[in-house]
């Protein structure tokens, strides 16, 4: 790989040869992939990227830490659509808004572009099983990746994930462990079954190729937005490696000159579970919390990426913003309704952080804000329902259907 | 719309002019839009068309009954992902096979298509409300289509409809009517209230338009082919209006001679609901049936759009198929662990027709098939769990771990 230099500790800055199997730091810091950006300079122009069919992940190769030879993975992942939203922009008195509907993704979540990297690199490595703990997305979109391209899988997961995620995992023909405990009680188990039986890892905060698939978000929001930064970006953070991945794709894109600004980002957590948003609050070293918040993805009291997603929210100059269930709930019905976009309750928390900040006269009508949805409200249809209420319920007749309407006040024209 | 002649009576050859409101002929009989050929044949050509950015089902406009000056709806709909599929092609005894994953469209369905057809033909026609009656999919990918543009909508689903796709609707805002009843009786209701309140109809065997949008999934195959016809096209059959689109797609091509020749459709019904195959197979005149099968989107009793089906599986010297529930769940595992694709039951129909057709040796080694996923696993998730089985649940421990694997006979390498 011409373009990478090597793995580097965001701890202590010691340095690993790029190695496919690559895991943490021997101090225990997680390492960043450093990028020649002379090189990819060299080798990547906007123009040369405007001409390219490819519409995934993998059109960013340049970027991405695989070798020539390696093969885009099987699924199609990445190149999700960016709304823009007028009228959602008009009632939160934003300037522009922008929804990145990730959950359209193969296995409808962002984690797709994680995994796609793990199974590239897990071929790289002449890996055949891959595991990881996961609160569920990472699981089915590694689950649903490893799959179409033919290898197996052994997935930790929380009892807590919902029905959807583990549907998805056993149809993709996963090995799937449902621990009885917390995310972090999942991954422990997780990190002895891999160091026992030497499992390629998909531990997104131990393998540093992940965060770089993850970042590929960053790279086709500001492609979608012809290299024109806008002045926020939202998303929900759990584990840490989302926004840190976000973080570096900007990063990257701004080391190679493909924009000249770099946006500043707005870390959304549940207000139950909030142990990053929490330091950045208090300036003190984060600590473990509970996992009280009905967003599943993202509940994670003992973040397993913390150093890189706080060092992405400091540098960016961010913002950080923790929402109660019952506004992230609201804040996907307000998605819905608006925006015709259906998000998991941790894909839309970002959303939700978006409308709080609004209110609170944080953000507004100088603002251009991207909001990321990380998954699709599908995985998790329980919470939907318990929030939007039931339909009306009645017979094939249209007596009872005006009784129903006239019920509920509904007026029709 | 210079490029459309008119609304042609599929039964008694009437014509209409192709108005937005445009419904069924005074006869009773489904309109067929059709087009100038000649006309496209002078504005779209293949090299044309590869030359286009849009990557969505607007891309066709040359071939779609919408005015010059209307918009493509929000939402991305279409061009989703068409994988080859070679191991899944060595299992099942076939030269080569791809599947279509429409299950990857905005609210995760095929019906996308047709509801953000319905959505632009009801801004030509001035209507601020759409309504339709449907065994799910369309339902809430109405909802979804119109909540982006900004419209309302009226929704009618027999109480059998899963709640994945119920969740969708209220999410998406619209006025939920959950019948207690067949589809049949649904659809029934549905029309009332159509013809008492004058709302703009999506109901897809009465508005000519819809069809038109499902074709794209014919273009976009055909295109993602490079125009090299497979010999078979497989796809589910419910109300008959989506193999009806696919015929008349292809027919297009035919006709403005993107391709030499057609393929030929493999119509897949639950054999506890399959009115439109016993057809074929009988030489009669369709009956209704019981709607006994879990593929909810395809337990269609009484077809709606019967004489198009017909007529599409008829002139492509078709075969039809008729599965049990088991080997529609089985296909969907089949389809999860070999391509990393999740269709919910009715979407997966059509593959599990092929893999009959195949044991039955009816098609084979020498045989070149595309089968069509008609909508996403997470739709119902109930269904994917009852076929799977439950993880290993286990609190956070070796010993446990080690024993859970040993009774389950797995060896880990």
């Amino acid at each position: 790989m011409k373009h990478v230099k090597y793995g580097k500790c965001v701890k202590c800055g010691r340095t690993y040869s790029a190695v496919p199997d690559l895991t943490t730091c021997a101090c225990g810091g997680i390492l960043d992939i450093v990028y020649d950006y002379e090189y990819v300079r060299a080798h990547l122009t906007k123009e040369k990227l405007a001409a390219r069919p490819e519409r995934s992940m993998w059109r960013y190769r340049e970027l991405l830490p695989v070798a020539d030879s390696t093969e885009p993975t099987p699924l199609r992942v990445g190149w999700s659509p960016l709304y823009e939203e007028p009228r959602l922009a008009e009632i939160l008195g934003l300037k522009r808004l922008w929804v990145k509907d990730d959950g359209q993704n193969p296995t409808a979540s962002l984690k797709d572009r994680a995994s796609a990297m793990a199974v590239a690199k897990a071929r790289e490595a002449g890996a055949s099983v891959i595991a990881c703990s996961s609160t569920g997305n990472a699981a089915s979109s590694l689950a649903g990746n490893a799959a179409a391209a033919g290898l197996s899988t052994y997935i930790f997961v929380p009892s807590r994930a919902p029905k959807g995620k583990v549907a998805q995992l056993m149809t993709f023909g996963a090995t799937v462990i449902s621990v009885q405990g917390s995310y972090e009680e999942t991954f422990e188990l997780s990190k002895q079954a891999i160091d026992r039986w030497g499992w390629y890892n998909r531990n997104a905060a131990i393998n540093p190729y992940l965060s770089e698939g993850k970042k590929t978000v960053a790279l086709e929001i500001m492609e979608q937005l012809d290299w024109q930064t806008p002045d926020y970006i939202a998303i929900s953070v759990g584990d840490g490696c989302t926004i840190a991945g976000l973080w570096k794709g900007l990063k990257d894109l701004y080391a190679i000159g493909f924009i000249d600004r770099l946006p500043r980002l707005i870390s959304a957590q549940a207000a139950g579970c909030c142990p990053l948003n929490r330091s950045i609050e208090t300036g003190e070293d984060w600590r473990p919390m509970e996992e009280n918040t009905l967003a599943d993805s993202i509940a994670v009291g003992v973040p397993r990426n913390a150093d890189k997603a706080l060092m992405a929210i400091r540098e960016s100059d961010g913002l950080v913003v923790n929402v109660s269930d019952e506004e992230i709930m609201a804040a996907q019905k307000l998605l819905g309704r608006t925006c015709g976009v259906f998000g998991e309750p941790a894909g839309v928390t970002g959303a939700a952080g978006v409308k709080k900040l609004c209110e609170a006269g944080v953000i507004g009508e100088d603002n251009t804000v991207v909001s990321v949805v990380t998954g699709n409200g599908l995985k998790d249809v329980a919470n939907a329902i318990k929030s939007c209420g039931e339909p009306i319920s009645i017979p094939s007749d249209m007596d009872r259907l005006l009784a129903a309407f006239a019920e509920r006040r509904i007026t029709v024209d």
